[in-house]
């Protein structure tokens, strides 16, 4: 199997703006990317767009208004997994050695489209009001049960987050905020406040991925991807367990093994936050902690960015807001910006192996659509 | 490279019926292809859907309905080519060697979300009338002046590919008419009459594929995929030359290169006629005959069944009718049947190399969004 580098990658400021077109958001990271790679847009040789509300053709239309085509553009829909599963197919086509340059780019204007919550119409449970935000704080309320976790862990971890983002000029929901502040914020599913939830955002991301011999003519600082893997779920896991998640488990078990190393090898992460009870689910799902052990990281600050193990560098969903389909390409874009070193405030010192988890849907009753985990190690 | 075979294939009939429901046709077409292929539902180990206008997670709730989750699955779009481009990412997992049972499945409710003809809203020259029905309207126009063509070449196209149909029990529209029932049909957009276009359709498609060590163990009627290629359109092809497709010709001539032959040696092939005209441009632009020379095929019959090189022998997109999702892996089952000799009264006796040629889509005005070739071989 040939090796895969991220050369070049680059996201827009997330924001709420309905009227950001995906072309031109997505323009911007592709051409951010490029630059950063220091390839010519001609040696791009696939590409996979990830997207999951703006219709027909969004890569082609990224592309076009980029300036270049005749290459092969591939569409990809997994919600809220939609950018990191681009990110896959391009790594697949660079190790399986049918390419040595691909792009996957991750695009979403949401706010355009999506007012309230995300609810499929055709999800009985969802429309009966058992929306994302529910199954959440029911998840959060038996966690509370089994392991002695209160309001202020999960408070807690909104205050990192969007503390970390406060560094990240890529986000647009950082602030310095106390527990208070979560706590007083507006109940939205008990136990999860306002500031609990994450927010429907717009913006792109995309990477460059290039083989080892592309590294080698250009240099320039690659990050090798050393796993990802993408699995969709089986039965919801709230049907099994409320507190861990099966497809989590399954889709990191698989990295692992791809990366050959084991979740004590991961130094931080960026995992799929989209509720603060979220964080905790996936970090355990990912094994970086036993099963309720959470509740003692988020006591101790390790997963705060001058802990052992800081969670969501860049201040994960919670800080930077969610644009579904570019949400998973952002995530690697903070490992590659600590294992290049390029953080700045938000830096982890000598960062090496870091690990970015995502998911997304939950059509069908389904545990989730796809989860994805992508494991990179810097130089 | 390993080789890819289809084993099992399905679709079902194409019809129009806004109240069938994706995860119920896929199920059939998946079903279908799983029993004919002789596999375990559990061996699959990836699933592409390709499906453009039915919302998130189409190939989760197709595979929630047909009882089995678990593996990854992938939602593609690339317009009408979603289908066939479902088919080459399983064939890419398979002749890389990182699959040995594959799903690719195409489905599409397109009746009850697409009322009239298909115009992207963002598309400024479509929106004032430039549809696709006026687009290629213009290409017969100056196929006409170029070569002379007449309006009964192109009847006789709608003839041929609606008698092929006739003989398909999975096709909507055959009919036994003649030249005179196009020309007496309403006038869409001068020279197309209704008879020389397509009909917006509902249905689904599926097919197992799978690694030579597959077909060892199960037998059965593997069918070769011997190439596979896609590749996205540049500028529009009518803004170079209106009577010649630059993205048919660059992804046929690269699926040529894979397989190690050249147009001579297909013997049939379906290809994406949307309208009698596009017929024409695709077996040009297929490199199966010279520029102008579709006009002699037509006369002497040699594009029918009995002729020496058939085209749309399941009755194409005119004779079947088009669930854009489901079109490409329908021509993949027609192309099967006939290698495997299980075609009825389509049989064309002695069919071993066929070809299934499918593009779709042109947002921003690129010449399409995906264009597919895919070259199968018989035993």
């Amino acid at each position: 199997m040939h090796k895969a580098y991220v050369l070049g990658i680059e996201m827009t400021k997330f924001t709420r703006d309905p009227r950001l077109r995906i072309e031109k958001m997505g323009a911007e990271a592709v051409w951010g990317a490029i630059k950063e790679a220091g390839i010519d847009l001609k040696d791009i040789q696939e590409v996979y767009c990830g997207n999951v509300y703006n219709g027909v053709g969004v890569g082609q239309k990224v592309m076009v208004e980029v300036g270049y085509m005749g290459m092969p553009i591939i569409n990809l829909e997994n919600a809220c997994s939609s950018g990191s599963n681009a990110v896959r197919e391009i790594y697949l086509g660079v190790t399986s050695g049918r390419i040595d340059v691909g792009l996957a780019v991750g695009v979403e204007n949401l706010t355009s489209v999506i007012k309230g919550p995300l609810v499929d119409e055709d999800d009985l449970e969802g429309a009966m009001g058992n929306s994302f935000t529910a199954i959440y704080a029911q998840r959060a309320r038996r966690y509370m049960w089994e392991y002695g976790l209160k309001p202020e862990h999960l408070a807690k971890i909104s205050v990192n987050n969007k503390r970390n983002a406060y560094y990240n000029e890529k986000a647009s929901y950082g602030e310095l905020i106390d527990i208070a502040t979560v706590l007083n914020s507006r109940m939205v599913a008990d136990p999860l406040h306002l500031y609990d939830c994450n927010t429907n955002a717009d913006g792109a991301a995309a990477a460059v991925i290039v083989s080892e011999k592309i590294t080698k003519r250009i240099g320039g600082k690659p990050v090798e991807i050393v796993a990802s893997s993408l699995r969709s779920g089986k039965l919801p896991d709230r049907f099994i367990d409320m507190t861990f998640e099966d497809v989590t488990h399954r889709t990191a078990q698989d990295a692992y093994k791809q990366a050959g190393i084991g979740p004590k090898d991961i130094e931080f992460a960026e995992v799929h936050d989209c509720f603060t009870i979220a964080e905790i689910l996936r970090v355990e799902g990912l094994g970086l902690c036993e099963r309720g052990g959470m509740v003692k990281w988020i006591e101790d600050g390790t997963i705060e960015l001058t802990g052992k193990r800081p969670i969501n560098p860049s201040g994960g969903l919670l800080g930077k807001g969610h644009p579904i389909g570019a949400t998973g390409i952002a995530q690697i874009y903070e490992i590659c910006k600590q294992l290049r070193g390029e953080a700045g405030k938000r830096q982890i010192p000598g960062a090496r192996i870091g690990l970015a988890m995502n998911r997304g849907g939950a059509v069908a009753g389904i545990e989730a659509n796809a989860c994805t985990v992508t494991i990179l190690r810097g130089e």
